[in-house]
């Protein structure tokens, strides 16, 4: 009798470990289906290791990153084979004005007061209205997810059409309507801006992509009062303070004689840097600028080609990554570029510092993709969710082809990247969590419908300009 | 019978009408046929008026441009249809060592010496063949006619093999062997050099695409004798003279020490400068200096990327167009680039130089879209034969596309090329009358053959540095 319960026992062990705990765990193995895999890959990671891992497969499950190995064993709903491509972190784009893309080229090479005066100025009053920046957000925003961006930060006018954009085309975006002293194109003062910029940030409250940060122009077109104002406004609800800062020599030496301070010592003065503020330009610097940046954590957009096409200056980022300053990279306005070409941008970074600190060592090349992704990332105040491919972070991540002739042979993915590459090597790119383009074709955007309104919208730009 | 006499006289002469001379006519309109017509094109021409001609047509014949013009009722055995794109001169490339794009990317981020003693130097001992020239070069130039080069001019070892290259992929080219006072790859001395040198010039010597040259590596590497008889050589076959010249602090400072002159002064006091000498990167240059290159009529390769890769310095172009001297562009080996995307080049040397002279007026987009095309042509001492879009010269012609995203809209053809296209952008090529590319495909290069034996060198270098 006590045999046979033994024996009972034992058989029900056998029976529940045969019967339940091994379908069981076959079962667990089995719902581990992913939403998305991207195998194959080099993949780098912008870890805190920098850890670039070959044939590694990306595993994503509800817009988050899942899965980072090497399993060949991983079911998913959908895969994207990536042998032989290179695998990163969507590029964030910290400093833009996305409208100005239907002035790409209609005014180069002309001293900064003619350029604004006769034609960037007027041109906006006259033409910039909801529905074009809608459209030219639209033409942007592919023109950005061609060239591997997956999160920008926009300050222009009308910004809530941006965000419209940027949320029906599922690309992450940062926006934030320009705040100045006197009349825009679509507010009569600074009052207004705000109350705008609140209306903005309260209706895009709780959005997966889109965050709204508070945007005074900068501090020689933005009085102290509304620096001030706009910084509480940013507080009260937790978002990025976004600002042109010490960008010209002018306004260097505007403020200097204004105020007996740099630029960047009266904005400090004011109490509107810290952790959430996002500089953008920041070419002109005093010593003790740099201490005050890095005490206050703020972050810095660096813009090389508007600063070299505007005849700016060079701005001393190797020096403030030094420092221990985050530095990201944006593209600027279209107007002051003449494209939204993300890896112009790295290779001219990377180049421009070179030369100005006679240094071929300054800002090597991954340095530059750090800035690109993560950096950006931090700047404007993602970094726990995007900007590195890391478990739990959302999947927002571009792969890269480097088949075509000029990206062989391939001996350092990071120097291919920021020296070799261009947008027509973005194959793939995922933002949180969706295919938004798939081997070069974006699947969001009807681009020969926007093409076909942009086109007409320069027609009748053109002809009424005659 | 008189009046019979004319009757006979004008039935004759009715008869001549119709059956010989309307025949003729016609006829002679018939024979008007055309190897190939461009039609509808937008067309930079770059001839003295630097006309820009809106939906023209270019009739090639014989491998020359024979008809620029309007005429809708043209024939031809080919057409290419060039509505909504640019038609422009091909890129000429000034200065380049086209080999060395099997090192792309091995080496960045370096200071100078580590670089060329630990890296470049032994790579090239190492790994330099005859064979690998050959190869190397092959992707190269499928990379250069990707970027719409049609000329280039290069300076390396066994450049034979370069030459055969080009000439088996209808590519112009100017080769030059690089002489120095030391051993090379390629010869033992300079004495050898110089021989294999005027061996290759004979060897070539009315060839259709291959000029050759004679190439001095640089003041601080060839002894003043080896840089008279190179010039000599020169002189003796009326061939260029192609040389870096100024492109270190620490090549002016040597020369400086050495001979209490500049590296220009220097050269000039040997007697090797003038029309014929084309003169790479020059950076460092003293107020004399520009008389001497003006009055010498040297021309200059300005290489921007490599200049600011290198941290070499800030080359003064701007100043030296404005001087008079003719200004070239060059891409300069891709180790030091790292590709030969000459659209970077000419976006970078545009910029570039408004932010050195902090004037965003200096150099222009037309103003570098001359110098892309037919200031490399003067450089070259091919300029009356190519380098801009007139009747007579040999047809080198490349084809844009402006419908991509990134080229929308366009108001100003200049600066799209200069500030916003890409190599992607290029959709035909046609060298000496032939068509090289045609919608982005290369006719005359196997290049998924070529990249096979680029990778399989690369694997095999890789293998051998670890």
């Amino acid at each position: 009798m006590v045999f046979n319960i033994f024996v009972l026992i034992k058989n029900c062990i056998i029976f529940i470990l045969c019967f339940v705990v091994l379908p069981c765990c076959v079962y667990g193995k089995e719902v581990e289906m992913f939403d998305i895999l991207i195998k194959d890959g080099i993949v780098l990671t912008i870890n805190g290791n920098n850890e670039v891992l070959k044939g590694a497969h990306i595993g994503i499950k509800d817009k988050k990153i899942a899965y980072i190995g090497k399993d060949d064993n991983l079911l998913a709903e959908q895969y994207i084979d990536a042998s032989d491509k290179i695998v990163l972190p969507g590029f964030v784009n910290t400093h833009t004005h996305v409208p100005m893309s239907i002035f790409k080229g209609i005014a180069d090479d002309l001293p900064l007061d003619v350029w604004l005066n006769d034609y960037i100025w007027p041109l906006e009053s006259k033409y910039m209205d909801k529905e074009t920046v809608y459209k030219a957000s639209l033409a942007s925003i592919a023109e950005m997810i061609h060239s591997g961006i997956t999160t920008f930060n926009d300050m222009y006018f009308f910004e809530n059409e941006v965000a419209r954009a940027a949320n029906e085309t599922s690309i992450r975006a940062v926006v934030s309507e320009t705040l100045m002293d006197g009349k825009t194109v679509n507010s009569k003062n600074f009052v207004e801006g705000l109350a705008y910029s609140e209306w903005l940030i309260k209706k895009w409250q709780g959005n997966d992509l889109i965050n709204v940060g508070v945007a005074p122009h900068a501090p020689y077109t933005a009085s102290s009062d509304l620096l001030i104002k706009a910084k509480e406004l940013a507080n009260r609800y937790g978002v990025i303070y976004h600002i042109h800062l010490s960008e010209t020599k002018n306004e260097y030496n505007t403020i200097k004689k204004e105020y007996n301070s740099t630029p960047v010592e009266y904005l400090d003065n004011l109490g509107v840097l810290d952790k959430l503020t996002m500089a953008a330009h920041v070419v002109y610097l005093e010593k003790n600028d740099f201490d005050i940046l890095k005490n206050r954590k703020v972050s810095v957009s660096h813009n090389p080609e508007s600063n070299m096409k505007l005849a700016s200056g060079i701005s001393p980022v190797y020096g403030m990554l030094r420092h221990g300053i985050n530095v990201s990279l944006g593209t600027d306005g279209v107007a002051s570029n003449n494209d939204l070409d993300f890896f112009d941008t790295m290779d001219i970074a990377a180049k421009l510092q070179k030369v100005y600190y006679m240094d071929p060592v300054a800002l090597n090349a991954q340095e530059v993709v750090m800035a690109a992704t993560l950096g950006g990332a931090k700047a404007l105040n993602l970094d726990q969710y995007v900007g590195s491919i890391e478990i739990g972070k959302l999947a927002d991540i571009i792969i890269l082809n480097i088949d075509d002739m000029h990206a062989i042979p391939l001996y350092n993915p990071f120097s291919q990247i920021v020296y070799t590459l261009n947008p027509a090597d973005v194959s793939y790119s995922i933002i949180n969590g969706k295919i938004v383009m798939a081997k070069g074709n974006i699947l969001t955007i009807d681009e020969e419908a926007i093409k076909e309104s942009i086109i007409e919208l320069q027609k009748f730009i053109s002809n009424d300009l005659q």
